[in-house]
């Protein structure tokens, strides 16, 4: 397979149709097809000619958006951050007791994690490869931000209410909700056979996610 | 790269030699080799004449004791998780205060992970292939009972002393643990870039370590 057409055959690609709308319709098709290969078949098994194949468009068409699968897997990684990010904005916690609030927060995370296991998959190909295409994204670093100021917000207003410990930071609950939740999932298929029992099952996911919650918030909460 | 030789070879493979101590040597050398290859470069671009050339054996011998590329990734995972139980077995915790005992396992995990980052690179591989190799093992599943008896063992001391609370459970506990420890770790290179530090100086290291050991305190200790 080659990972990109010669130069002259980008040159001579197509321009994508002038009207907005059907272009970025291809780009997004593209980069949907790609993430269900990816997230399927890691970087190295996953076929470029599958993903345009799937996204009912040409190879062509895919490098003239992309340029490399190195670019196509970074816009595919950059859609599943900026999936995240845009649920996790829609959810509104300000009008909530902290308490509840953070509740709802790690139960946000965790059924985020469940209804898209592309996340975890892609993250995990990412690590392998150290970053490299996170690290050449603007946007990734970017939704760090606005997800770090969601539970600074409710951090402050638990230590206002008198209800949170003062020292715990943003940095700290984030990563504690994520590793709670992402373990779980990303591994559940090695330690569901370690255990001996399937933690895939309705139950097994409810009762760690009553689990979780009672981890972060004895943690969190000031007796 | 053919992933077997034919069946006709492996009936002439030559014997292993007739005393143990050499022929477990090699089949030592091609498990630790195996090992390293499969970290660095998942299952599919691992190759198997670099493992044997590594241990300085043939292929036809690395095919004599392990058949095939899955039974040779099956016997790594296999060690990775011995290792981990032969640490877990020389920590000694029935001696201390059930609170420190604790403390002590938490880092144990935390440490074993940090000196072992093989380990998490082909549980992650294990994962992508929904344990498939795990589940053919006899010896992995094994491995839980006596980890889990060892947390069990805490449990009951630290409830009969009063510290503990009562209603949490020896997978439970487990689980917190790993999780809290194996994302941090597996998740480091994606984590840096998006929060903006980096995660494996020995300063943020070293803070994540007293942050989790909080966590699960907190979690387990009657107030």
């Amino acid at each position: 397979m080659k990972d990109k057409p010669e130069t002259e055959e980008v040159r001579e690609a197509p321009a994508p149709p002038s009207r907005g709308r059907p272009s970025s319709g291809i780009r997004s098709a593209i980069v949907l097809a790609a993430i269900d290969e990816f997230a399927r078949e890691g970087f190295g098994g996953a076929r470029v000619e599958r993903i345009s194949k799937s996204a009912g468009t040409s190879d062509r068409m895919l490098y003239y958006y992309f340029e490399s699968k190195d670019g196509l897997f970074q816009a595919a990684l950059e859609k599943v951050h900026e999936d995240f990010v845009a649920a996790a904005s829609s959810i509104e916690l300000d009008e909530l007791d902290p308490r509840e609030a953070l509740w709802r927060l790690v139960a946000f995370v965790w059924r985020h994690y469940l209804n898209h296991p592309q996340f975890i998959s892609l993250v995990n190909t990412e690590n392998r490869f150290e970053a490299r295409h996170a690290t050449q994204s603007d946007s990734i670093p970017r939704s760090a931000a606005p997800q770090l100021k969601l539970v600074d917000d409710l951090l402050r207003r638990g230590v206002k209410s008198g209800h949170f410990r003062r020292d715990a930071t943003a940095v700290q609950v984030h990563l504690t909700i994520v590793s709670l939740c992402y373990y779980y999932q990303s591994n559940a298929a090695t330690m569901s056979n370690y255990l001996g029992y399937d933690m895939r099952s309705d139950e097994a996911l409810d009762a760690w996610l009553g689990h979780i919650t009672r981890v972060v918030l004895d943690w969190l909460i000031k007796t």
